[in-house]
């Protein structure tokens, strides 16, 4: 997608051997007309599926997650919250996404009434890199009785184990742009 | 505004005496026409004063301020992130907001870079009750040295000081409901 891929030359920044920087538009500072072409490109991507439910996971992925609904014709979103504790109530469906990065494991909650069984659920997120976080929500979306129709994402670090596994298992997954790798802090993108 | 009205009345639910739970639209699932709508009305409300940048907090505030975004012409969203730890960069602006709820303490942080100073910026939020997130964010605009256009807040709880303390200093605030209090399970709205 030439609007992210240009963001992520002009703006992102590569750090050590692993980390994209992308701050400046899409996880702290949002670029809101590039959230919209996001979501539209995800939106366009995942249409013939028929998605009810778009479901993200705070807070990164709230704003491309709304803006995906909006164009699937303003259907409802829904945000896994993050805590650290185990704590559960009856009807929170849970998951354990292990973070790399932070070295902690974040359990994922969702109210078990906001993917009501049989919802066709479109899982949406800004970053795929070993797949934690969309395995959680996959599991998630299982434990609610729903369909998976796929998995929509801006930027997958290809040089990481999480999509290609997601592909290996079958899951319809699209990522907006893939990074191949960090080269002296120079971000390399896989073609479109 | 009655659509979000209508929404605290068909689907709030109040809890004892202070907890308004609007889980089911506007913090956990997002009832997305309703995002826009609310946006569209923040926006309508200060676009005379011409904001640059939309601030919020992560992460039910971020829906919001989005679509607010988007109908003042597109202007970048930033969030502030949300911390316990007091880690402090340089390059971070930071404001303590205490947790009534939960009891504790938040560290609102925003990379400087995200709000340059003289930019004109409309603070947004999802609840206003005791105002710390709200004057967390403004202490941040100052300083960052950008002007405060206004707060706008989608449910302000009247029976909280938060509202009347902000509008006694002076700043533009624009809340599109108030709860007026919480009666055997009911929410009780101020008239618009």
């Amino acid at each position: 997608m030439k609007a992210l891929r240009d963001a992520i030359m002009n703006y992102g920044q590569g750090l050590g051997s692993d980390i994209v920087k992308v701050d400046m538009f899409l996880n702290h500072r949002l670029d809101t007309r590039l959230m919209f072409d996001i979501g539209r490109e995800l939106a366009d991507y995942f249409r013939r599926e028929n998605p009810d439910i778009v479901l993200t996971v705070e807070a990164s992925g709230i704003a491309i997650a709304l803006a995906a609904a909006h164009y699937l014709g303003d259907v409802p979103v829904v945000f896994a919250k993050k805590s650290s504790a185990a704590n559960q109530s009856g009807n929170m469906l849970t998951a354990v996404a292990h973070s790399f990065t932070h070295g902690n494991d974040n359990v994922l909650r969702v109210d078990r009434r906001y993917l009501p069984a049989g919802s066709r659920v479109l899982v949406v997120d800004d970053f795929l890199a070993d797949g934690q976080a969309s395995r959680a929500l996959i599991s998630i979306v299982a434990q609610a009785g729903c369909s998976l129709v796929g998995v929509g994402i801006a930027i997958e670090k290809g040089f990481q184990p999480g999509g290609k596994k997601l592909r290996e298992d079958g899951v319809n997954l699209k990522s907006l742009a893939i990074v191949q790798g960090i080269e002296d802090g120079k971000i390399i993108l896989a073609d479109d």
